[in-house]
């Protein structure tokens, strides 16, 4: 059986860039197999250090991949928070897991510099990370080029264990994601919270307007014929209209007496008709964390079964009974 | 109200020294305040990854408590991984534990000649053992002065903690045991089972005679005169005879005409005769493993609830909430 394990960043309100990037491929490829997605609230508190945006931000991710029909009767959504038997697992494998492997990950190594800002959770990540994938058996886990070493330790720990305490757990493969959808921001560098250059698709229409509004372009007139491939907004529109519709707007921009704000409004009405429906799903849960809740719950449950019974190999090949 | 946490070294069956200078205080401690003694077999596994001995090690350590004399009743005795919920608390305080404290620790800088034996488990140790002692609102820590930096960066930790998120934890209090006694091993170093110079008054009569037999004295002839206070015989035997008993032993290593195999005869007799309780409970104990077993799961209950309850408060207050 193939399993795909997906860990998505709490970090709330999704925007365009994360969902065209991260949410609709996930999305898809649960359509194929069996994802288990859980939101890495854990993760979060490595960085964020606030009790209403830890809630708040779970609760919108939950939202979103909701919203955008992850089909939860086929895979597992759950907050990573709700198995904290991963921290448990996490121990056992900090005690395979040499110090230099983890002095040497890149991502501390970035942070290297500033090692007063390092807490010991952010230098423990990786196996918490390897944690997360373990526990659930996955056999698949896609990642960028950035997360591969990530999962190069995984599979070392792994590896590892299996070898001196004898099989355990299931060697995951990294799936490459080739060609991640790069979103270009209303700046024109990538679009990024970071940057507040996001367009926050499920805001009100009224952030969306002022967003779009906001694209930067250069100051070319009215009537001036206008270059779609150096534009901001023609390149966010392709992304997200039909081709026939980017062509049409290509023969406009090239053929003059067409604006800058133009072209915005017809980006604005492009991703409201586009986003209608996941918009308006994303409202009716807000407005009812009942069911954003329930159907977490309805994940953890899983989730649970699946990691209490690898965590029960894990400790019998460890030598630790339950009394 | 008080309570003492002690955490129990899980390496098998204790011996002298281990009794003499950790077991029997801590029990007449536990006799005055109330104590959470655990097993610390989530620690062990940084350095041991042997299954049978993990379970075996575990098991001994409990019937020795329970064999001289721990009240299960007014006091807690439970085996850390009982209570798996200490390493999701340590994943919390970990993302508030700056990497330089961990660095900076003896216990890490003593093995920084040889990083590559170090592992994530070591190198974390005391975020494990801050959340040892603050999961179980424990007020106080009796500890050697080699840990008391150890509980130095518990408080830093719960503090920092306490004043970010709100008031959550009990700051613990170091007790520093002064004049630890120290037992002299058959060779008149300290008894340690890594310098094999224990005697192991748990094992068989067989076995004690023969440390006891192989005690390192001088080389005097039966009859000459001995100064007692320069022979490791007469050192042990002080530490567990009356002043009375210890006096006549005296008078016959000045008096000469009493050789060292007559000392050891001695010693052995005091042992046998004084440990004999122990020793029967000792043995009952492990011909009944069920007893153990049912000992460590009703103080993994108690242990439990209390832990549930503070972790209860901690998830709040990081604006975690179960799904």
């Amino acid at each position: 059986m193939k399993r795909v394990l997906t860990g998505i960043q709490s970090s709330g309100r999704p925007h365009l860039g994360n969902i065209l990037g991260a949410i609709l491929p996930a999305i898809e490829l649960s359509q194929k197999i069996e994802s288990f997605l859980f939101i890495a609230d854990l993760h979060a508190l490595t960085t964020l250090k606030n009790k209403d945006l830890v809630k708040k931000n779970s609760i919108e991710t939950a939202a979103a991949w909701l919203a955008f029909g992850l089909d939860t009767s086929k895979n597992v959504l759950y907050k990573q928070s709700d198995v904290p038997q991963v921290t448990e697992l996490m121990w056992y494998l900090n005690c395979i897991t040499p110090y230099p492997m983890l002095a040497n990950a890149h991502s501390f190594k970035d942070k290297s510099n500033n090692l007063s800002d390092v807490n010991a959770g952010l230098f423990t990540y990786p196996v918490l990370m390897a944690a997360d994938i373990i526990l659930y058996n996955a056999d698949t886990v896609p990642v960028g080029k950035d997360q591969l070493q990530h999962l190069e330790i995984t599979r070392d720990i792994a590896n590892k264990f299996n070898n001196h305490f004898g099989d355990t757990f299931v060697i995951p493969e990294a799936s490459v994601k080739k060609n991640t959808l790069i979103v270009p921001g209303t700046d024109g560098r990538k679009m990024s919270k970071s940057y507040s250059n996001t367009i926050n698709i499920l805001g009100s229409e009224n952030t969306i307007k002022k967003q779009i509004m906001g694209i930067i372009t250069d100051s070319k007139g009215l009537e001036e014929p206008k270059d779609p491939s150096n534009c901001n907004i023609f390149k966010i529109y392709k992304l997200l209209a039909s081709d026939f519709d980017t062509e049409k707007l290509r023969l406009k921009y090239l053929s003059g007496g067409f604006g800058y704000g133009h072209a915005k409004k017809e980006l604005f009405e492009l991703i409201v008709k586009k986003f209608e429906k996941p918009r308006k799903r994303f409202d009716e849960l807000m407005n009812s964390h009942e069911r954003i809740t329930s159907e977490l719950k309805k994940g953890s449950e899983i989730a649970n079964e699946t990691a209490n019974s690898v965590l029960k190999k894990v400790r019998q090949n460890l030598g630790l009974v339950r009394a």
